[in-house]
């Protein structure tokens, strides 16, 4: 047995290499970083609660025909992954109005987005990740124009079957952040995460803009009770997939 | 005679009303401003050179069949213009990599750009004239995608005639801004201005990254003789434009 190398620390994640060089393990940090990592902190729990709403969405998404990174959970705090060569893309999926968009573009915050609107934002940390627009993104080759067909198909697939989701869960998915990459065969897949991390996600019977927030916003903007609202996506993630 | 009434003051020029309801007088200002009105200064003679540039430009651009909104230029500093609903969009045109694109992309300054970038920023100060994807575009209502074709089909021909005319001067388009309106009858046309204020506009022979440079980044970074380079690419139009 090889020894696990530490492959790379990210704001959330490490990933370590395996016995199998397809394979990565995937160990979930509590850390906590918002503003391009100008705003750092803990949130007690989330490594162990981020992977477990990870797990089960991939596995929904599995179900639905999505394919995903996905291999299986062995720990609580950690998954095994398919290795993949990241798409340095972060494709943002919005159903509402709210963040950047908002105060980008003076949007109301709140604003249904019909339709649903996919952007595509730069994945580079020095740069900020940057905004592209379609000829700046394939101007830098980060992906063709086929490629990037296929990673917009496969988000509005992923939208709805989230979408639906969330809506059972009584939580309403405002918008998301997700990353894509090929597998050694040439294949795209859904990588990352899919969590409370890279969500906007409302309880859907409140309408008070504070109190509504089941998110990393809770964090951003320091609303308070960040752990308690992660744990409260857990349960009726569980509840519902159980139920479902 | 109705007495004229300042309609608005922008950065570099005060728009009147004039007798007829159609037409407006626009006043070119010495007055310059760079990253979003930040930083503030004076360009000596920049009002008058700005206005017989722009004169000059417009002129070449209407005989290759290119609609303007110049009628006139009554005094040295002066315009009469027909009087347009503004679309609240920058149009930047770019051969060449410059400013705000390298700093946002990472792409080298200076690269080559084939073929041509179009792009579009929100003409908003208050939110610092943000870059806009075509959906953003769309979602703001800023234009149908009928006329977004019909302004990016413009602005690459107003890019042909200008780079040619510019080649002529021993100068190069780097990039430029544009902006567009619609007179009473709904026809589109390049409003505003062409100047050394709106345009990046590189020496031909010079390769020096500062000596070439014969435009507004002079002022922008502090690189000296301002004034002398914008009179000397008046110069080199007046002469071209004899010439040509
Ligand atoms: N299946 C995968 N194969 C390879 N790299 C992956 C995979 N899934 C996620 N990654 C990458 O793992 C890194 C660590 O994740 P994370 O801590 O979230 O990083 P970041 O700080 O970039 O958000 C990221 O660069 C992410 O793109
Ligand atoms: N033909 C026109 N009709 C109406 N408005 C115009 C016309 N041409 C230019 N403008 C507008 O005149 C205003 C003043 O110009 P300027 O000082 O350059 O403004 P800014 O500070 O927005 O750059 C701008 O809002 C510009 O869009
Ligand atoms: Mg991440
Ligand atoms: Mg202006």
């Amino acid at each position: 047995m090889s020894v696990p190398q530490k492959l790379y620390e990210g704001k959330a994640k490490i990933v370590y290499t395996t016995d199998d060089p397809e394979i990565l393990l995937a160990h979930f940090k509590d850390d906590a970083t918002a503003f391009n990592a100008q705003k750092r902190g803990t949130i007690q729990g989330k490594g162990e609660i981020n992977n477990t709403i990870s797990t089960h969405l991939f596995q929904r998404l599995e179900a639905e025909g999505v394919p995903t990174h996905f291999i299986e959970t062995p720990t609580a705090n950690e998954m095994r992954v398919k290795r993949v060569k990241i798409v340095p893309i972060e494709v943002i999926v919005r159903n509402i109005a709210a963040g950047s968009l908002c105060k980008q573009t003076g949007i109301p915050a709140g604003t249904v987005l019909e339709p649903t609107l996919v952007e595509y934002c730069y994945k580079n940390d020095q740069l900020g990740d940057p905004l592209l627009t379609r000829d700046r993104l394939l101007l830098l080759k980060l992906a063709t124009p086929e490629q990037l067909d296929e990673i917009k198909a496969l988000s509005l697939k992923i939208n709805q079957v989230l979408s639906e989701f969330f809506e059972q869960c009584g939580i309403t998915l405002v918008d998301f952040k997700l990353e894509f990459g090929y597998t050694s065969d040439g294949k795209l897949v859904l990588a990352d995460e899919i969590s409370p991390d890279t969500c906007r996600l409302w309880n859907k019977g409140e309408t008070d803009p504070n109190l509504r927030v089941m998110d990393k916003d809770r964090f951003r903007h320091d609303l308070g009770n960040v752990e308690s609202a992660y744990q409260q996506v857990l349960e009726r993630v569980l509840a519902q997939t159980q139920n479902g």
